[in-house]
């Protein structure tokens, strides 16, 4: 089927001590032999599997040396693509890279589409499509909990939940082809409650996942975020705060940080995209300026609302009006200035306008009190009963969706599921009921890749890196 | 003596399909240990060197998954560093390589110092100073002769020319110490003559070494460049022209070519590093608009100066006072617009002005003519002897002096035996002798690193990137 040999830089582009030239396919150790010299040892058929061979990369037509480098050979099928795989261990510079790919391309090597060992990782069965997608998820994860989301679809967490969730659908089918089958025959193993009952038990599997997608779409893009209030109620300091407490979670280590995410605030593995941070810092009078219509309109957009208080005067009647608006958003509240003697605040009087919105006192200039406020946005973001401390990376094999192709997915399955409730209720005929069973059915495959056409595949590949 | 082991990330920064952690150091395996699940296959005792092993990075205090991992072990003395090497073959995002570094030095590894894998290379010796300067030519090569000259350093071959005349050096000194220890005796083997016969001959190894300290500096530094003429003449066609020319030979392979080197031409393998690019680019009327007096400020601080005139046109007064300082300057003569019929221009007097600096017909806007130049600036680099076609990477084994701290030491030692031929002809006392031919020996050392002390291996060091 995949006849052709591929090829392609798969580490990050610019200047690095080691530089990685992939290639798979029936091919890979023809090309080995004709562009790789080895220093010593055995020659390249005595080759064992998964091993690393220091030699030198010849021009297949010209013969001259183009780099030293080390040469890792994997035998498939236990390799990423499951077909055979030649990992060229250049010198990190773009020229020996370019040079290296150059001559494996003239020895017989296609340059890879972007996400293309990863499709032959797929359509090899190494992993299903979900797999596939979070190993993209990984490499552009933004927290810990985010990578730690992604590595638990990797694994094939959220794969199992669906693939149970199928099952239990085939098994409904198998029912129902019974009943079509054997119309006369009155079963009691395969009464209408015990259909009824099945499919409620799916449709609960399918809203508890939907539930945790708004989860998975936080840890994956990250908590759309506004700060507001009024001039000087320390806006700024409140960020420069959670930036601070950011790199101190952030391990200074040379050559990883380099690349900051810009406005993404890591706090306590969750990630704050925080709206309109330039204008925070720039201008710091955000309601005074843009007036309440239009912090309004920010609200609006926000997955949290950061409502800042001072402590130290008494609540404003634009304020109070901002504040009666949380009633029905994702908001805390955040009474600044807590390290000051006098505090002027009503806090009563907040929580009833909020309608009892979380409070918290703080000292963004002491940096004081980010621990709890960390604590009610992990509330936020997992719920009560998910509540993590943020001392470490919590991994837990939660199957969460990350994606919105898979959450729409699931959206479509429960539709279907619900349809076929009613129908049932209504006596209509098994044949009518396999028609919605098949479409959830074949709607849950496309999550796992399983009822998914070229052009899903093509869309979901083409978004992912060169050489990946 | 490197009782500590050290990790660094050793792929290029950014995002990726993979990213490599290197571990080196006598606790690599330990650390692996400690951090590291074997998917399938034997235990981490039962590893062979050179082989790779699919697993998981977990966190050495509190157990949770990481990433997914190849990881490839390196038993020493064969790795690059001579000691035990552990590589982690991460997803290439910088996240997953960030908590999997921490996983790493949380289990005992330092943070490696940038250049520390080479440096401990070299002091394992594995390479010598030169070798271990080669390797970040070879990662920031610019052309592919700069590549070929890079690669052969890096295999020893300015190296093993180093040692030779190092060795004719001792063999020098034996014969000296010989005089000393039996001035009375009239050995004929260690006559004055005899003597005299080796200095010359280290005195021209050395003298020819720096001859090719030239080409050596400019493939690695590329030759400064300035395109000079009269408005209109064709300028900024012919640079469009010659980076068109550049385009033709650089694949344009995705993910290699991104980091193009700005104003960096890559010429038949000749790096041209053009002068005021933009200048050209912006006014294109470079000699009227700065005059002639600073047109001549700007040939002075160039490697080559590419003249072009129209050929359709007349030569003016201006551009004749411009030609005839073309003299003792590396200079090329392009009569542009050779595609137009009309040639107006006396050929044979611009060759008289210019003191007979070849002049090149070329079409800058029917790229025309340019595998001429190429040719004659491969002249200008090689001599007339190492003149090569432009078709290929000629890789040749060339003891090139590309580095200004090689050519430097050479210079001194250059001197030495200098003073001592004319000491020599002085009949100036062995014992004095010995103190210029043991000055010479160390300068050369300096080269290869035996006389080396720790500030100079510093210095060469931290100019390497982080990971090498």
């Amino acid at each position: 089927m995949y006849q052709d040999t591929i090829a392609a830089v798969s580490t990050a582009i610019g200047e690095g001590a080691i530089g990685i030239i992939r290639v798979s396919g029936p091919e890979a150790i023809e090309i080995v032999r004709k562009v790789f010299k080895p220093k010593y040892g055995k020659t390249i058929d005595q080759w064992q599997s998964h091993t690393l061979h220091l030699g030198t990369v010849i021009h297949p037509d010209q013969g001259q040396p183009i780099d030293e480098v080390l040469v890792a050979w994997m035998k498939g099928p236990k390799t990423f693509t499951t077909e055979d795989v030649a990992e060229f261990h250049c010198h990190g510079g773009s020229l020996p890279l370019r040079e290296t790919l150059e001559a494996i391309l003239r020895a017989g090597a296609r340059l890879a589409e972007p996400g293309e060992f990863t499709r032959r990782a797929f359509l090899g069965g190494r992993l299903d499509l979900a797999q596939a997608e979070a190993i993209m998820e990984v490499i552009q994860s933004k927290t810990r909990d985010g990578l730690g989301a992604a590595l638990s679809q990797l694994e094939g967490h959220l794969s199992k939940k669906i693939k149970e969730v199928s099952d239990r659908l085939l098994q409904v089918m198998a029912h129902l082809e019974a009943l079509i089958d054997f119309p006369e025959e009155d079963l009691p193993e395969l009464s209408d409650e015990k259909l009824r009952t099945d499919l409620e038990i799916i449709k609960n599997e399918l809203i508890g996942l939907l539930q945790r997608a708004q989860t998975g779409k936080v840890l994956r893009e990250g908590w759309k975020t506004v700060i507001i209030g009024r001039p000087n109620v320390g806006k700024s300091s409140l960020l420069n705060a959670l930036l601070d407490e950011q790199r101190a979670i952030v391990t200074d280590i040379p050559g990883t940080t380099r690349d900051a995410i810009e406005e993404m605030i890591d706090l306590g593995g969750i990630p704050l995209r925080l709206i309109d941070t330039a204008g925070i810092r720039e201008t710091a009078d955000q309601v005074e300026k843009i007036g309440v219509e239009k912090t309004l309109h920010y609200m609006e957009k926000a997955d949290l609302i950061l409502f800042v208080l001072d402590g130290s005067e008494k609540v404003t009647a634009e304020e109070k009006e901002l504040l009666s608006s949380l009633k029905n958003r994702p908001a805390i509240v955040l009474i600044n200035k807590a390290d000051l003697e006098e505090r002027k605040i009503d806090q009563e009087e907040v929580k009833t306008i909020t309608h009892q919105k979380p409070i918290i006192s703080i000292s963004a200039r002491e940096a004081w009190g980010l621990e709890e406020l960390s604590k009610v946005i992990r509330q936020f973001v997992y719920g009560d009963e998910k509540e993590k401390t943020a001392s470490s990376l919590e991994y837990e094999r939660l199957d969460l969706i990350t994606q919105a192709r898979h959450r729409e997915a699931i959206e479509r399955a429960l539709q279907h599921i619900q349809q076929m409730i009613v129908d049932l209720e209504l006596q209509t005929s098994p044949d009518f009921l396999t028609i919605d069973l098949r479409a959830a059915w074949e709607a849950l495959g496309e999550i796992t890749g399983h009822t998914v056409g070229e052009d899903v595949m093509d869309k979901i590949f083409s978004s992912f890196c060169i050489g990946k």
